[in-house]
């Protein structure tokens, strides 16, 4: 069995440490071509130490600049910034790019990995997010496979890879429910960062563990799932299932519902995005039901956790409106943390910014790429002003 | 889309009516081309006029003789006996055969059907569990498609539609539990005929509701998925699930876990097994996770429920001792109603014949189909013997 070829876009995150411990257990099944980081520099000498990739990037200027200094590896090429994101995804030996940078910056790189003909494992939520039409098209331009990685999408992706065209009558997006659920909308206004912060099922980041308290991240994943699956808005919904064992569900026409289950362990998800259509030996423990005893769900609180409403319309207003949302809310979980909004303003600043987009005149039709930063730039100013 | 012309032996049982009850609502999209019945002639009669099938067939010779009188049907040809269920299963007009007929009778037309190039939608147990090996290497040289019609064999079959040779580490088979879960050896000895034709989730035949109350359907049910799935012993398990809600699963070697769920009604894996490949519209209700509110799990008592492994020492003795096990079931069960035995007898009678098989020389290798009525009847002539 071959080899693959890995680049990874943010390899000291957590997708990004949690890919490199799929590919340590891999057997030699993959062999790290790339790897990029913001500023860690440390971190990113040891994993160069270990891995030996063809080259590394460091995005940020002064953290290269110095790394660059004393680079004790002449078989790793150092490079910078988005040009050497791009050069890095560009890599003839590269087969697979895992976009596990966060934030709009990953955007660029994944567009240009596939123009190079690189599948992509997808974990950087705004590519689908802000330019879902424009990257499937791409992709499918290209020939090249876009491979969810988080748990939601994978276990989606597992589960039609049996189903036919026109045999999925919906999507069961499962969710945590996130530590607020229960809340009253007057008790979700009042949560503290600190309480936030907290997650019951992933160790994530920060942004991201706030994005799961609001479920903002759902109605993200939501929007992502539309375009991965080519799927209608309404063929999407919500299911709160607290233990994050079935992580997602197809729907068929016939009533029947297929599920993919696992213990709540990213690396399952990252090891079938690299290893399909193969599927690795088992580095995540087994799934023992009967120890958990029971799995619950129930329905989400749609009036408290506004923000599936919020996806669900801007979905329904297509264009760049889930642009705008997402920007909005990066905006809005910035402020939150700083402490200059309350939790449920991350809501009302989405709102804000998709009123203000609709009065703007921003449509529903197809648009450029450069459309979308100068939209993201458009509504951190107008949040910005607003606050001001 | 063409229409599939359907074969139904026991039309008027559980599965059969169910089978109709799919035909109807199924838009045109199946025909009835035959039905057989063993002796319930009303009822035939209501589902010919209904159906208008080329032919019909009572097995009974009385119930025969007596509906031939006066037979208002010209168009459908009525037979008799097994002659009649093998003229029927050769049908040049028939596509697939559903084996919907209780009991060992049902084995041969099942060979006929396979022989004569018909699917079949297979809903007789005792098909694989006494000729698994057989009829699997019989439908591969003939072409035919084996196509579970119970629930948790279907389910797996559904999950396995996207998975690839060799990635399957295990089957876990979902079992309600019964009526009397978490009964105590003692407790379950003494349980009566009345209470154990109650069965929480799916409304069945006399038999089969025994065997689901003494888990023998489920060690039956581990039997013919080694077959269906070309799985090993050791790689099939049950998992108590009392909610009936997710059907069965598979474990894959990377860990992750595939289920198919659907409310509990056995019209759904009759219309998968029918429509297959295709997907049928909806018949039956939607699931509803969230008003279930919660799907729990425990593993099985073994020590009490010791039907399971049982099934484990039959499959891994091979040969005919499935059979032998099937054959003690059937009489003990006949026993049990006719409380000549007590529940847990049941275990003892199938545990004696397997021993007195061993003793008579039964080996682990292949056989003839004849010799299968030969054990079954020594079997039965051993257990009643002892008895008297």
């Amino acid at each position: 069995m071959m080899s693959k070829n890995i680049v990874i876009l943010g390899s000291t995150g957590s997708i990004g440490t949690q890919t490199l411990s799929v590919v340590r257990e891999s057997g030699g099944r993959f062999r790290v071509a790339g790897l990029a980081v913001n500023s860690s520099v440390e971190a990113l000498r040891a994993q160069v130490e270990e891995f030996r990739p063809e080259a590394a990037v460091i995005c940020d200027p002064e953290a290269y600049a110095q790394a660059a200094g004393d680079w004790p590896y002449p078989d790793t090429a150092l490079w910078c910034g988005m040009e050497g994101l791009i050069r890095l995804v560009q890599l003839e030996s590269a087969g697979i790019v895992v976009t596990a940078i966060v934030g709009m910056i990953g955007l660029r790189p994944t567009v240009e990995a596939i123009r190079a003909g690189k599948d992509i494992a997808l974990a950087n939520k705004e590519t689908l997010v802000c330019a879902g039409a424009y990257i499937m098209e791409l992709a499918r331009r290209c020939g090249v496979r876009i491979l969810p990685v988080d748990s939601e999408h994978g276990a989606i992706f597992q589960c039609l890879q049996g189903v036919g065209e026109g045999q999925i009558s919906g999507l069961i997006l499962t969710a945590s429910g996130g530590p607020f659920r229960g809340y009253t909308y007057d008790q979700l206004r009042k949560v503290t960062p600190e309480q936030a912060l907290k997650h019951p099922s992933w160790r994530m980041g920060a942004k991201i563990t706030i994005d799961s308290a609001s479920m903002v991240n759902k109605g993200l994943e939501m929007i992502e799932a539309r375009w991965l699956f080519g799927c209608k808005p309404n063929q999407i919904r919500v299911l709160v299932h607290p233990q994050s064992v079935i992580h997602s569900m197809v729907e068929l026409v016939d009533g029947s519902v297929l599920a993919q289950l696992a213990v709540p362990d990213m690396r399952l998800p990252i090891q079938v995005a690299l290893e399909y259509p193969e599927r690795g030996r088992r580095v995540v423990q087994p799934l023992n039901l009967a120890a958990y005893g029971s799995l619950t769900f129930e329905e989400p609180d749609e009036e408290v956790f506004v923000s599936l409403a919020l996806a669900r319309e801007a979905m329904r207003l297509g264009g760049l409106y889930p642009a705008v949302l997402n920007a909005a809310n990066e905006w809005a979980v910035r402020e939150y943390l700083e402490r200059r909004i309350g939790f449920t303003g991350i809501y009302d600043a989405i709102r804000r910014a998709m009123d203000f987009a609709a009065a703007k005149g921003l449509t529903s039709g197809s648009y450029e790429l450069e459309e979308i930063w100068e939209w993201e730039r458009r509504v951190r100013e107008f949040l910005t002003q607003k606050r001001g």
